[in-house]
Order: structure tokens, then C-alpha cells, then sequence
């Protein structure tokens, strides 16, 4: 008698992002005229910049001749690219991370729910609250909570909570915990780490053996010179952090799939009897067992972000995306309403105007207005009362969804 | 203090394809002048055809453009492709499976171990033995076994040998299984499973409420046209079977990454309360929650292998390799080894000559003809004494290595 994994039942009824398709598809259905602007999901919709879609079309015709076809991949990265982001992402910024300590991965979302699998059933897990609700959901299915509880949390995690009261810093576990997922610039609240916030973390977890699941998916989008874009700038950091980099927000890849996870050699866990052993090894078995690498046309797709025109064009994406954070978050604060995050960050996180809930809010902004966004509550109990809105749109959406919220707040 | 998995440490060094790459890295290392023909790990050869060449780069200028460009996909696939895979693989041959059944992926390997997330931790699990590797590590890791024993076999699982002897059909399980895998045309016998085998392992399925998980990644393979190339063209296997199908060993798309799986809506599970709850939920639970999708271009590569001109090539291909298997059967068979498989299949799969074990002959035929094969115990310790050659390679090598095996052995 073939014996599911409960564990999902516990789960709500969706992942946040289906659940806000499903009421927008509803809306959409029944106001077909209804111009609906997105700043809901974090998708990008610029195009792929031509240093990339050039690479990939060579890479395509590579595969297409049989003297320079390529079969099975290293399921870690081909060469060429892992060298690539060890220089270019972290040698250029003074950080050391090998070439070997990179796995190239389809995505982060991926990585940061499958690196559970490496990981014993018994560890304490910490998560910022507002989080990523991957983090959770992950921990969820994997079996490492107890049920829901009316606010949404899960018994067993440890919620973080980053809210306005806090000037959204978490504070530091109360108790050990054994893992903590950090993600900056954050999502949702599009806030940043300083050093002093991340030198704390890991001083934090050099003292009670935590490992910490770095989430760096949005470091292009930092300005400020002063603050740590990996968090293997800070002392300390390669014996107890893993980072996970994605090539989704900064080169335009979430679709065409494509990130990275370091765990650096130094890192260790420990085994049931006590024995210190190398996560390294753990993660590379892993890949190789149950991943079989990523397309080859798009690994020389990620390694042509790096090229000196790709470089250039990345920016000037990034810089269109700040740019639409800014204008979102200027316009919203001309008319009165507070509003975090949007300066080294793709997301604007805001106190809901008027003060009601986010899903509330969510379905009046979608009635009245017809912009999509992101209620706060679906990242998490302490997001109540806030909403996210999302940089990643074109300039004229942009400009028209900042007229439409003036107009409805006004 | 963080605890890794230690189910990770019962596996044994390495999954066997790296351990076969370390010893031919030695060996070339060794001999630097040496001509290796690598017939080992199964992996295509010939270029991918001009169709699909053209539909990736249409697809590539798509992203290229605004107006064009996709960034996130349904992480079950695209409905193009779903739809396409649906009529073209399964409606053509009379068998029934929607769209929304079909979930795409980046391999049938990450499928296969991946499944495992949605099932519970006490399921007993039966394997054929010599087995695909994947199907027993990924299991290993997920804690369903105990340790390895001296023949490589892990307690708890059923193993169900298939040798000569029985003539390469597995005997039935002895006692209830929840799980079992099936993969035909077999990898590695190269066997195939007639529509009575199948017939009898669909009724055992439903008898003992076990879920068959049909791996058909070689399913193109098949030329005799009393084979089934679906385990749902049998009847009521829709009730309890997954079935895994992979662009990789027809389309050539093992560096290009595409693949799908089958759940459909009737299948169901168990609960620990005993309830029965559908497979398909919880699998596309899993996918929204721990994958992204499958690349768009790629996806658009996978339908192109359905189009008029694409499925001529890909049969081209898949031609080109039968005929390898077969100049590598009947020239094997010319010099007296006993060959099975490589009729509906791309493996050859023989008796070490001289009776060896499997290992030592790997290293015999490596150091004397210069040739790479994969051992049989590598699969499991019923393959002991058996070698796998595939016919993945271009036809001069295979003619090549023919001639080098005939003088080796005789």
C-alpha cells in the first residue's frame, strides 16, 4: 500500500504565487476589457540582453554539428562557467570562492528547497518572517514542522520577525538553531544587510554551529558601496554559510533558468555519532545522483553575462529595474504612504494605505485599480499590513501603475 | 549544531559512472597516446537535428525581443508542449493521457529521484536487479534502507533479479511492495518487457496496491510492434502507475535537458490516517514549490521533436544507433560471446567471455583494446559476471571497436 508523504497535507491551500494567479485569472475572466497591470510575481520583462541571446545561438549551433556537439554535462557546472562566476561574481569583489566550490543549478529555487535533502530530519530551522515562502513550504514538506497554526506559522520553526518596529533587522535567535536561511537584498521587504548585520550572523553561527543558507538571488541591485553583496565578504563566513546566486533578476533569466550554489571546502555538519564531515561532499553527491546539469546552451548563456558586453548590458537592466523601483516608490510616498525597501532592491514594501489587511488590500487594488501585487501576509504572519510591489515591469506600466495608486489612495 | 544526513555515508564511493570516469582518466593519463572509444555511459553522439536546431533559435530570438520575451513558465511545462507530448507520444498510439497529466522537467534522473519527496518514509520498495543506479541511491538517501551488505545490495530493499536464467523477466515480488521500478526497454540488459509481463505487473500493482514507477526513456527504441512502449497500454494501469519519458536517448537531448512525467488523476495514495488522496496533487505541489520550469527554449527544442520533419530525424537518429547495437551484437556474437538486448534497445548486454567478473574485465578490455564499457555489477550484484556496452557512439568508433573486441577475445 503505496504510503504518501503527509507532511504536504500540513501545507496551505497554495503557494502563495498560484493563489494570487487564480484570483487574477477570476478577476480577468469576469473584466475581460480590464487592462491589469502586474507588480505582483517578481518576473522580469525586459528582454534578454544580445551578448546573451548571441552566446546562446552559438551554443545551439554548437550542438547542432556533430564536431562540436556536446552530450552529458558535469552535473556541477561545465568548467567554463563555475571559473567564470568564481572570478567575475567573487574574485572581482576581493571574495575567494573556487571554481570546484560552485555547482551551477537550474535555479535557486531549486537549490534552496533541494539543499534539505542533505541536511538531517532533527535540525532547528530558522526563517525571517516576512520569508520567501520556498523557505518554509521546503521545511514543510520535508517534514521538519509540526501542523500550522492559525496565524499561518508552523510549529517547530523559528520565526524571525523584520517589520517596521525593528527598522527590519532580525534579531538574533534566542535559542541555537541549527539553520537560518538569510536572503539580502531581502525578499520580500527589499531591505539590505550592513556588514555589522551580517558579521553579527555569522559570529551568531560560528558560536552555536549554525549553517547559514545565504540567499544573494538579488545582490546586482546593490548601490550602496557599503554594503556586502556575498556574505563570504564577511571574516569568517566560508566555515558556516552556503550562498545561492541566481542569474534570474540581474541577466533576465527566469526563463531561460539559471543560478548557482557555493558551498565552500571548510564548511562542515555533523553526523549522528558525532563525526564532522564536509558538506562539499554531501551537496556534490547529491547533484550528481539526482541532477543531471544544466542545458549547455544556457551555461554559455550565464557565462555571457559576464562578457564585457554582457557586463555592460546587465547593468543597464538592473538599472532600468532600480529605476522603476524608485519611481514606485517616490510616487507612493508623494501621496502619503510609507514605504521600505526600492533603493538597492527590485521590490517595494509598503504599510498598506489605511491600514487594513494585505489581502484586503490585494483584492481592492485589484477591483479598483487593476494592479496586481503581493499581499505581505501570504510571506508570513509579521508581513500583515504590508504589501509588495514589484520593479520588474516595463517604464510605461510602471509610470501608469503609480497614476492608478495615487489616484486610488488619493 | 547542524546534522547532515547520514544516510548520504550507506552509499558507496561513488555512483558508478565517476568511478568509471576516474579509472579512464587514469588510464589516458597513463597512456596519453591511447585511442579510448567509450561505449560506457550511455550518452548520445550525433549532432541534435536541424529541426529542432531551428525551432531553439527561434525560440532564442523570441526572449530576445519584448515583445516576445517569457520570463517564468508553468513549472509543470508549457501547454504547447504538454499538449504536443499528449497527441504525438501517447494519443498516436491509441493510449490515453491529457495534457495536465504531463509534467516537464529537465531529466527523467531528477525525476525519478525526486518523486521520492512525495512518498512516505515507510514504503517498501522493489528494484530488478542489475538496476539503473539512480533508482536504489536516491532511495539510500532518503533513508527507506539500511546499510549496504558485501554484495552492494542495501537491506530493506527487494531486489528481483534478472539474469539468463529466468531469461531476463523478473520473478514477481514474494510479498506486498509498495513501490516498485520498471524501466523498459531495460536499461542495462537492453531487454524488453512483452505486453503479458507488463499485463501481469499492472495486475500484482493493483492487487497489492503498489505504484509501479515505469521508467520509458528508451521507449523510441522499440521496433517490434507487439511491444507496448507505454505501461497505459495496458489496462487499469492508469490506476497505479507513474510513467517517466525523456527527449534525452531519442531527440538527443542529454546536454540539452528535457524530459516529462506522467501522474494520472486516477492514481492514488495512502495517508497515514488511511485516507486516499490523488499523486498528481502532491507532485505538482512539489513542482510549484521546488522547481522553475523547464528553459522555454528548451521546451520549444522538445516540441520541435514532434513536428513533421522532427519526428523523421529523430527516427533517423534513433535508427543510426539501432544499427550500432546491432553491428555490436552480431559482431560480438561472430567471435562466440553470448549477447542479449540491443534489439528494441541501445545496450548490449553480455557475458564477460571467459567468465570473469565484471570489473576485471573493465579494466582488461581498457588496457588491452583501449575500450570503455560498464561493468555489470556496477548495476546491482545480479549483473555480476554480465558487461554493458551501448551503442551511443559514432558508427566508425563502433566499427572500430568491434574489431578490437573480436581480436581481444578470440
Amino acid at each position: 500500500m503505496a504510503q504518501l508523504n503527509d507532511h504536504y497535507l500540513k501545507l496551505k491551500a497554495g503557494y502563495l504565487f498560484p493563489e494570487i494567479s487564480r484570483r487574477v485569472d477570476q478577476f480577468v475572466n469576469d473584466n475581460p476589457s480590464a487592462n491589469v497591470i502586474r507588480l505582483g510575481i517578481g518576473d522580469v520583462t525586459e528582454p534578454l540582453p544580445p551578448a546573451i541571446v548571441d552566446a546562446m545561438h552559438a551554443a545551439v549551433d554548437e550542438m547542432g554539428h556533430r564536431d562540436t556537439f556536446r552530450g552529458y554535462g558535469p552535473e556541477q557546472g561545465y568548467e567554463f562557467l563555475r571559473e567564470t562566476i568564481a572570478t567575475q561574481a567573487f574574485g572581482s569583489r576581493g571574495v575567494d570562492v573556487s571554481a570546484d566550490e560552485i555547482f551551477v543549478s537550474d535555479g535557486s529555487k531549486c537549490d534552496t528547497g533541494n539543499i534539505l535533502d542533505i541536511f538531517g530530519a532533527q535540525n532547528t530551522v530558522a526563517v525571517l518572517d516576512p520569508v520567501y515562502p520556498v523557505y518554509v513550504d521546503t521545511n514543510v514538506m520535508a517534514g521538519r514542522t509540526g501542523p500550522a497554526t492559525d496565524d499561518g506559522r508552523f510549529e517547530g520553526l523559528v520565526y524571525l520577525p523584520v517589520t517596521a518596529e525593528n527598522n527590519f533587522v532580525a534579531p538574533l535567535p534566542d535559542r541555537p538553531v541549527d539553520l537560518v536561511y538569510l536572503c539580502y537584498p531581502n525578499n520580500p521587504t527589499g531591505t539590505v544587510a550592513t556588514r555589522e548585520t551580517l558579521t553579527a550572523w555569522v559570529e551568531f553561527a560560528r558560536e552555536h554551529d549554525t549553517i547559514i543558507l545565504f540567499d544573494a538571488a538579488y545582490e546586482a541591485y546593490i548601490t550602496d558601496p557599503d554594503i556586502p553583496h556575498s556574505i563570504y565578504e564577511i571574516d569568517g563566513a566560508r566555515d558556516v554559510a552556503i550562498e545561492f546566486r541566481s542569474f534570474s533578476k540581474n541577466a533576465g533569466f527566469t526563463g531561460i533558468r539559471c543560478a548557482c550554489t557555493v558551498i565552500p571546502h571548510e564548511l562542515t555538519g555533523t553526523t549522528t555519532t558525532g563525526d564532522r564531515i564536509d558538506v562539499h561532499r554531501l551537496w556534490s553527491r547529491r547533484q550528481s545522483t539526482k541532477f543531471n546539469g544544466v542545458s549547455y546552451p544556457v551555461q554559455r548563456a550565464a557565462q555571457a553575462a559576464y562578457s564585457t558586453e554582457g557586463r555592460q548590458q546587465v547593468q543597464e537592466l538592473v538599472s532600468f529595474y532600480l529605476e522603476n523601483a524608485r519611481l514606485l516608490r517616490e510616487g507612493l510616498e508623494d501621496v502619503g504612504i510609507t514605504v521600505y525597501g526600492g533603493v538597492n532592491a527590485p521590490y517595494v514594501w509598503l504599510k498598506t494605505p489605511g491600514g487594513g489587511n494585505s489581502w484586503s488590500f490585494f483584492d481592492r487594488l485589484l477591483d479598483q485599480a487593476h494592479l496586481v501585487g503581493t499581499p505581505g501576509s501570504g510571506f508570513g504572519a509579521a508581513g500583515e499590513g504590508y504589501f509588495r510591489l514589484s520593479a520588474f515591469n516595463t517604464r510605461a506600466n510602471v509610470e501608469e501603475a503609480v497614476g492608478r495608486f495615487q489616484q486610488l489612495v488619493s
